[in-house]
């Protein structure tokens, strides 16, 4: 059974991109801050089909996640914003299913690679990505509104978050009034890296 | 010389207190579950005053905070909000400096803890809270705006975050638009324990 998990860098206080983000701006200003531990990462540039980088627990942690992850879902505004960013072949080597009000055919892509566009809401596009996805887990890719959405009806069963030693002072929030009731969460693991701290946790379902 | 520090707990999505609080809700709506990593430690009992409680490595965390300060700055709000609720003797047994605006006779209680009452700015409290402090460290206590006060204007050394595993929808946040520009940190130490993820970090000041 696949895990559904969201999977994403976040400063000390909360913002995954900074203010002002376009397509020509994805990550908004200063939002390279949240993602610099990964800049020189060798499994995070062989995604992007460059070479060298480094081995160290950062590439592990990278590793690790994209053996984990065989199917993604993505807001509109993302796959907008990274569309014309993503080299072809894309880093992710797996279906994804963008959440969108305008149906479109699928669009493939080298390596692997297939854009397809759902029209019917996020369950939908849920269950899409979990056939796809075999044994494998569906990571909910963002951005920050489709994660909240997937928290508030309790389908994301775990939170990989690296937490980036900045305050970026402004920009997307992660967590922003997620729910109407606090969700509780079970740490399952805390890696201290020199430029990042990877926490895992699992969401607890009350029931 | 000492430091000049934040140690405080938050949730993950950067709450340090829930909605509604007052002085008869301290903690604020389900705020309780930022802190009950808290609610049976040896070290924390024994400064309310209370018996019993476990010795692990959340207590050893609080015991070396109590060992490191020697005074503390503390916003108006947050000494009316807890003033009726400290017990006598109140858990600083240190001199507190309150920033407020209407001036009042410092309050001396049992223990070692004096409210002193300061109405000429942060700067003049945390000049009067390093002399009190002598060689030990100097906390920002508290509320939220007085952090970022502090922040603003560069005078934060080090931070301790307590990160509990809760997302709390709502209430008070610890950083929100702390400050014009990033402020970069560096990660000191990670403390991996099963309530709660003691996050430690100097704040790097860009001269």
């Amino acid at each position: 059974m696949s895990d559904v998990l969201v999977d994403i860098g976040m400063s000390l206080d909360g913002f995954i991109a900074g203010p002002n983000a376009s397509p020509q701006n994805a990550l908004g200003d200063e939002g390279h801050r949240i993602h610099q531990w990964m800049d020189n990462i060798e499994g995070w540039r062989e995604r992007q089909g460059r070479s060298g980088g480094e081995t160290n627990t950062d590439d592990e942690v990278v590793r690790e996640y994209f053996t984990r992850v065989g199917a993604y879902v993505m807001g509109r505004r993302m796959f907008d914003e990274g569309e014309k960013g993503w080299p072809n072949p894309p880093p992710f080597q797996a279906p994804v299913f963008i959440l969108t009000h305008e149906s479109r055919e699928p669009w493939k892509r080298q390596g692997g690679t297939t854009f397809t566009f759902v029209t019917d809401g996020i369950e939908s596009a849920l269950e899409q990505a979990t056939a796809a996805a075999g044994e494998k887990d569906v990571k909910i890719a963002g951005g920050a509104n489709v994660v909240r959405q997937f928290l508030e009806v309790g389908l994301i069963d775990e939170l990989q978050i690296h937490l980036a030693p900045v305050l970026l002072g402004d920009g997307v929030r992660l967590f922003d009034h997620t729910s109407s009731e606090p969700i509780e969460l079970d740490i399952t693991r805390v890696i201290d890296s020199p430029k990042v701290t990877h926490l895992g946790y699992l969401v607890i379902t009350e029931k």
